[in-house]
């Protein structure tokens, strides 16, 4: 008997690459509801297999269903988990709503699993910049405390949606011809051009997302006094984050050192011969689980100090892979409600 | 009468834009000398009504000729400098090959126009990515002296030159199509891609690109002891460079005075309402003279930390303005020699 799992959004980026995931790991799922919001409704997806009818989503999506992925924005998460949690089932939430809750766990599993022992329900998943960020810095930090981080990002445009991916494309194909360009989904043409601007902005400046990526850091790696300082910066690329880190250590770490800390640790992997031009780039890793980590050398100004670079595929490890990760340790581990 | 000036790579990106601004600023020269490789000799091009034929770079090219701009790569800048020394021209060189030694004027006339009264004949200019961030830099730290700069840099293909911004428009357009692209220019593809490579690398594992943004960063604001750690990246953009910059200074400084010391220094702008979304970026930004400041607000990282924003034309401040404001300087200083 497998699980009764539902997911909410399944037509979004995520979504798409969570049944993905589903799909070539074999999750041990004996029913699998897709609920999206109306436009999508009545979608045909194909799963192991079987044709699944997308569903629209309601109060009544969560009834029998063990794990709920939800996929949507935080107003209709904040919505969605009472209901679900009435049903007797546990959201795995990919929103910004309730990470920052005492009582949620906001887990990357490879960092802090046992977070999940004290879930009552609700167990959050980072903002996809944090994810790849805190799987590069805690290998490190396990054997060299960080004292701070100074982080600017190159963020693809399928961290906002497939709305975005085909506003990037719409506008590099006028420009290409030369002619105008609008922008509906971002507040600037995307196009050829960076903005430094990922969600909103807070009143001291910072943007929602940089200060996710600061406050999010601390809880997953349980260090609430470490400095972090983002500057969040949308880029002309359909899937994969990068990210350039600045990183203060407690003491002295060799780049030889934090190399051979990175490769060990599960899900991260090394790319680093910059003499052969190789290190990771968004477009070669997107697809890849891991979290690829080059151009590691010595940050040379200041002490204990390393630079480097990595990047993710923000759906995947980002996102679709880390909720599946956590659904996986919570049935290893038994944890399931009911 | 006017100087008599040559413009040593006139058909690059770099030297359009310096016809560009003397077309648009009336300098003034009362002839012309355009040269080139072999592939673009006999090219017509028009200067203030008069059509210019494009010559042959060679020995003899410097005759005559009061001021050379030279626009080339560092090698050929080291082969030519020396005849137009003997020929009795003052060297403005946008190359890297002469910028760190110790007679050459390494020149952002609003920072450091002095120091051209020790010029031997060359002055170099610096790279582009070093110019902009002098410019947001220089203003701070005479109130207020920097001790560390982490600068990530966003930088525009056209840096590289004429062919990278057709190998863009060719991947792009590949990509769109959905067929497959290969790269020339660049070591990996830069259509939708990013990656942390500009110019070869060195064994302390920088880039030359990012330590030219340390070492020409101490040379031009007299400050051999300036922390710079710099990672730079090409990203899909034809114009305009943009940096992440967090700087940290001797004393604390608020994000309000930061806007006034800019906002007072020629040639920077400040763009910074992010509750209305304004802040700059490489698209709006590119075709304009200024060096553009945005997003300024406290390090919540470190004491006395700012975090901020910039963006610059790094055809124009970044090169061909910046070579124009020194032969400007030098003629209203009544340096030129002969």
């Amino acid at each position: 008997m497998g699980q009764n799992i539902a997911i909410i959004g399944a037509t979004g980026a995520v979504g798409q690459e969570l049944l993905k995931i589903l799909e070539e790991r074999g999750f041990p799922a004996s029913n699998v509801k897709l609920c999206a919001s109306p436009r999508s409704v009545g979608k045909r997806i194909n799963l192991w297999g079987e044709e699944l009818i997308v569903e629209p989503t309601q109060k009544e999506s969560f009834q029998g269903v063990d794990i709920a992925f939800i996929s949507v924005s935080a107003d209709i998460s904040r919505e969605l988990a009472p209901y679900a949690l009435d049903a007797g089932a546990i959201v795995i939430d990919d929103s910004s709503a309730f990470r920052m809750e005492n009582h949620v766990p906001l887990v990357v599993p490879e960092i802090n699993g046992d977070d999940l022992l004290s879930h009552q329900g609700v167990i959050s998943i980072p903002n996809c910049s944090t994810t790849q960020m805190v799987m590069a810095l805690y290998p490190l930090h396990v054997a060299n405390p960080i004292l701070r981080v100074v982080v600017d990002t190159y963020q693809a445009v399928s961290g906002t949606g497939l709305s975005a991916m085909n506003e990037l494309s719409l506008q590099s194909q006028s420009i290409l011809n030369g002619e105008n360009t609008s922008a509906e989904v971002y507040p600037h043409q995307i196009g050829f051009n960076v903005f430094p601007q990922v969600e909103t902005f807070l009143p001291n400046g910072y943007t929602k997302e940089e200060w996710k990526m600061l406050e999010e850091t601390r809880k997953i790696m349980h260090s609430p006094d470490m400095g972090v300082s983002a500057t969040c910066v949308r880029v002309p690329v359909y899937v994969g984050h990068s990210e350039a880190l600045h990183v203060e250590f407690s003491h002295p770490m060799v780049p030889e050192e934090a190399r051979r800390l990175l490769d060990e640790f599960p899900g991260v992997t090394v790319l680093d011969e910059p003499g052969g031009n190789s290190y990771p780039t968004p477009w070669s890793i997107s697809g890849s689980d891991d979290i690829f980590v080059g151009r590691i050398r010595k940050d040379v100004s200041c002490n204990n100090g390393l630079a480097f670079w990595i990047v993710g595929d923000n759906l995947r490890k980002g996102a679709a892979l880390n909720a599946y990760q956590i659904a996986s340790e919570l049935i290893s581990r038994d944890m399931l409600r009911g």
